[in-house]
C-alpha cells in the first residue's frame, strides 16, 4: 500500500507532448487504482477524461503527492502556488533542462511507481518571500522558489539601488541589477549571472550582483535566515522592476523598499531514490567535464 | 601658432555644471583668438553668446577640433555622428567616469592650452557598423564606438541567435544576449559582462555573451578585421533587440540577420599628453588594486 | 570589573613593529590590573619584562583571553594551535590586511579597554580537520581555519584527482588542484581562485577548483557538515600536497585518501563592538565600491 | 607532385601508441616515395627501420614539412625548436586534448594524403622570447608557442612583481604569479586562469593574472607588438620561477628583470583542409555546449 492515495495532476502547457505525457501517466495511475484529481486548466487540456478535476489551490488540500508534467517553470509556478499546503511535488520532465523535474517521460511508469512504492528522495527546498512598500504602504508582493530579481525592466539601463542584510549596509551599486537567489535557484539565472553552485539542501541565500559597472563585484553568500533589504536610489532614469522566478513584474518608484526573506512553509520535492545532484550538476550542466 | 583655428564645441546636456563648463571654454578660447562654432543645441542651453552656430553634422565640416563637454555617452554620440569626417574629437569630463573624456572641468584652461599648443596624444580608434536585414532587405542600420548589444529587450527573458564569424559558424546560444565590443567599449559594457580589458590600440573585437545559461562559455578575441553575422532564432519568446552604444533599439524578428564589421572611417581621440591608459584603469576602474 | 583577568599574549614575529605593539599592550594590561602571560616565542622577542611565561598549548589552559599581535597569518596559527581550548583570540593588526585582526596598532589602549569591558562582537567560527591515509594507515593531518588546500607543490604540473562529497562522486579534475575552504577562508586564497564571499556566520564550505583546464567548472557551496574524500589519481607525475592554511605541506602519492570535515571544537574570535563583516569587505577588499 | 619532399619526423615518447602511429606514417610515407628523416631520439623508439637519422636541429635544415606524433606538449617542443627555421609542422594527435595536432591516428593516411597533395591550411602562429637580467647580465632565456608564467615556484606562496608594457607602469601585484599568453597559449594554461579564448590569426597578447589577491584584477589583452617588462619585488619570501611553455624553470632573485616580446620569425602549424578553430573550440573545450 502505497503512503499516496490521491494524485493532483498539473500539466500547464497546451503542448502535445505534455498532454502524452499526461495521458499516459493518468492511465498508469487509475489502473493502479490511484485516485486522480486534474487542475481545471490541465483538464482543459486533457480531453475525454473521466477525473475529478479542481481549482490549482484545491489541490494541494486534496492531494497527497502533485505530479507536474512539464519543464523547470512548470514545477516553480506549482511551487509558489501549492508553498502553503504541505503536499510534496513530483516532476515528470516536458522542458529543456529538467533540473527540478526529474523523470523522463518514458520512464513514466518505472520511476513512478518506485515513488509510489515508497522508494524515493524527499527534499525540503525553500522559497523566498518578496514584498516592497512605497511610502510605507505595500504595493506588491511574491515568493520565489529560485530567486527575486531587480532589473531595470528594459535592457541598456543600469538602475542604482542599495543593499542591506539583516539591518547592515552591504553596498550600493550601479548595475544591470541584482539576483537573489535560494540554493534551488543558483543552477537557475544566479548561474548565468556568474554565482556559484549551492547544494539544494544548505540553507543559505546567495547574492550575484547582475552585470555590474565595477571590477570588484563577487557573489555573497549569507544565511538562509537572513533579512534583505533593497532600496531603489533617486536618481534611476530607468524604472527598476522586481520578479519573482521570472514571473509578477513589479514596477518600483525611487524609494520604494524591496523585504525579501526565507518563507516560514517550505516545499517537499521529491526525487527517484537515484536522484544525485552532482551527477545532475554533470549530465545537465556539463559540469566539470 | 596652434594647428588648430576653428573649434566646435558640443554639450548636449541643459546641466548646469556643463554649461558653466561650456561658458568657462568658450571665454578661455575666445580670449586666445580662437574661432569657435557651438552646435546648435549646445547653442540653445548657453544664453548670451556671439558664436556661430551650426547643426552637429556641420561641425565636423567646418572645424579642426571637436570639444565635448560631458560624460562619456555625449562623447560616443559625438563620435557617431562626426566619424565620417576627420575632425578630431577632445572630451571635459561632466559625467560619472569619463573614460574618454579626460580632462577634469578645473583643469581647462592648462590642459586645453597644451592640446592646442600641440602637446596631445592622438588615437586613432575605430568603429563598428551593424546593419539588420530581413528577408534580404535592410531594416535597421547604425554604428558604435563602443559596442553593438542584442538582448532581449525586457528582462528575465532569455534568446536565441546563432552567431558566425568571418563565415565560419562559432555557436548557439541561449543568454541575455551578446556583446560585440571594441577596445574601446572594453571598459564599458562588456566589462561589466566579464569580458577582458583591451587595449585601445588593438585591432581586435570581444565577443562577450551576456549572462549564459551555460558553464563553458568564454569570452573570445578575434581580429579587428571579422565579419560578424547574428541570426535570430526561430523559438524566441522575447523580441530581440539590437543597440549600438546602448542607442537606436532595433527590434528583430525571427530569421532576421544583423551583420556588424569595422567601419571604414576611423575617429581620432585627442587626450592630453600626459594620458596613460593604464593610469586611467587603475584610477578609474581601480583595477588591480 | 572584566570577565577577562588572564590574559594571554602572542606576537610570534621578530618584526620591531611587532615588538613595539606586544610593549604598548603589555604595559598597558599591567597598569589595568589584569595578569599577562607572555608566550614563550614571543616573550624572547620582548625583552626585559617580568610576566609570566609559558608555552603556547598552556596558553589555552591558563588564560581567558588570548590577544595576537601581527597578521592574519599569526591569527591562523594561533587558531590552530589553540582550538581545543575554548579560550577566545583577538587580534591586534601588525600584518597586511588584518581581515582576522581587526584592531589597528594606534588603536590598542581605546579598542582594548572596550573589549575587556564588555563591548565586544564574539565569533564562533569553525576549523576543518584533515586527515590523509595510505592503504588505510594516516600518513598525516592537520586542522584548518582558512583552508585545506590540494596542489601539485611546483607549479605548472597538473593534478588529478577525484573529489568524492558526502559518499557521493563529484567530480574528476585536471587542475592546479583543489581549495576546500571555511566562510573565514572564503576572503583568503579561495577568493584568488574565484570563490564566493561567504559571510562568517554561514554553516558552510565552499569547493574551489584551482586553474582548472576546462570551461565548465564553477565553485560549488555545500554544507558545514559534509564529508569530502579526495582520491588522488595513478596517473600524476607530479605529487599532490596537501596544506592546511598555508602550512604542513604534505606529500602524497598516488591512491591516497584525504579526508576533511568539519573540526568538533570551534574557535572563538572576538571583534571591536562596531565591527560589521560588509564594511571590512569594503574597506579591505574594496568590495563593489 | 606534392611540394614536400623531404619530411622529417617528431615523436618524442617511448610511448607504444605514438610509435605504432610513427611506424604506420613511415610505411605510408616511404611507400608515397617521400623522403622520410627521423630525428634522433625519435629513430631510438622505432626500430628496423631504414631511414636517414638526424638531430632535431639539423630537421629544420633538411625537411620541407616535419610530422610530430605526440600531445600538444609534443608540437610545443618542437615549435620552440624549429622556429629558426622556416619548415612547418603538421601534428599526429597522441596525446589528450590535441589542440595543436589535430590529425587522429586512425585517419594518418587519409589526412596526410590530403597535406601532401596541397589540401590544407597554413596558419602563421608568433612565438615569444623571453630574457632575464640581474643587474645587467643575462641569466637565462627562453621562447614560448603558449606562455610564459611567473609563478613561486612552490605552491601556496605568493609572489610580488611589477609589470611594465612598453615602457608605461601597468600594475604590482601579489598573486601566485603571471601568464603572459600568445592567442595560440590562450587555451591552455591561460584558460585556466581565466583568461578569453583569442583567434590563433589576432595579433595580441594576453595578460593573465594568477590566482590574485583582489577582486579587482581582469585580464589585459594588448597589441603582439607590445614589449613586456616585470621586476621581481624586494620583499619576496617564496623565489618566482620562469616557464617557457611550462619548460625551462628558471629561478630569479628579488630586482631580477623579465623581458618579453615577439621573437621575429614564426612558426607555421598546417591544418587539414576541413579545420576550423570554433569547432575545435566546441569539440574539445565543450565551449558553449
Amino acid at each position: 500500500m502505497s503512503e499516496f492515495h490521491t494524485i493532483g495532476l498539473l500539466g500547464p502547457t497546451e503542448n502535445t507532448s505534455t498532454v502524452l505525457s499526461l495521458r499516459r501517466l493518468m492511465a498508469f495511475l487509475e489502473n493502479k487504482g490511484f485516485t486522480v484529481i486534474l487542475e481545471q486548466n490541465t483538464a482543459a487540456n486533457v480531453a475525454n477524461h473521466k477525473a475529478q478535476i479542481c481549482a490549482k489551490d484545491k489541490l494541494g488540500e486534496l492531494c497527497d503527492l502533485v505530479i507536474v508534467v512539464g519543464g523547470d517553470g512548470s514545477l516553480l509556478t506549482a511551487a509558489r502556488a501549492l508553498a502553503k499546503f504541505s503536499v510534496p511535488l513530483l516532476g515528470i520532465n516536458r522542458g529543456r533542462l529538467g533540473f527540478l523535474t526529474d523523470i523522463t517521460p518514458d520512464a513514466i511508469e518505472t520511476k513512478v511507481s518506485e515513488v509510489l512504492a515508497g522508494k524515493y528522495i524527499a527534499e525540503s527546498r525553500f522559497l523566498l518571500d518578496m514584498s516592497t512598500t512605497r511610502d510605507g504602504k505595500l504595493i506588491g508582493q511574491g515568493c520565489a522558489l529560485n530567486d527575486v530579481v531587480i532589473h531595470p525592466g528594459e535592457f541598456i539601463r543600469m538602475i542604482e539601488f542599495a543593499l542591506f542584510i539583516d539591518g547592515q549596509f552591504v553596498t550600493t551599486q550601479r548595475a544591470d541589477g541584482l539576483i537573489i537567489s535560494t540554493p534551488t535557484g543558483s543552477t537557475a539565472y544566479a548561474l548565468s549571472g556568474g554565482g556559484p553552485i549551492m547544494h539544494p539542501k544548505l540553507d543559505a541565500i546567495v547574492v550575484v550582483p547582475l552585470n555590474p559597472h565595477t571590477l570588484s563585484s563577487r557573489p555573497i553568500v549569507v544565511e538562509g535566515s537572513s533579512e534583505f533589504k533593497v532600496t531603489i536610489g533617486q536618481h534611476n532614469i530607468a524604472k527598476p522592476h522586481v520578479t519573482c522566478d521570472g514571473h509578477d513584474q513589479l514596477l518600483t518608484q525611487p524609494g520604494d523598499v524591496i523585504r525579501i526573506h526565507k518563507k516560514p512553509q517550505r516545499m517537499t520535492l521529491i526525487h527517484p531514490i537515484d536522484h544525485n545532484f552532482y551527477e545532475t550538476c554533470r549530465s545537465k550542466l556539463g559540469w566539470s567535464g
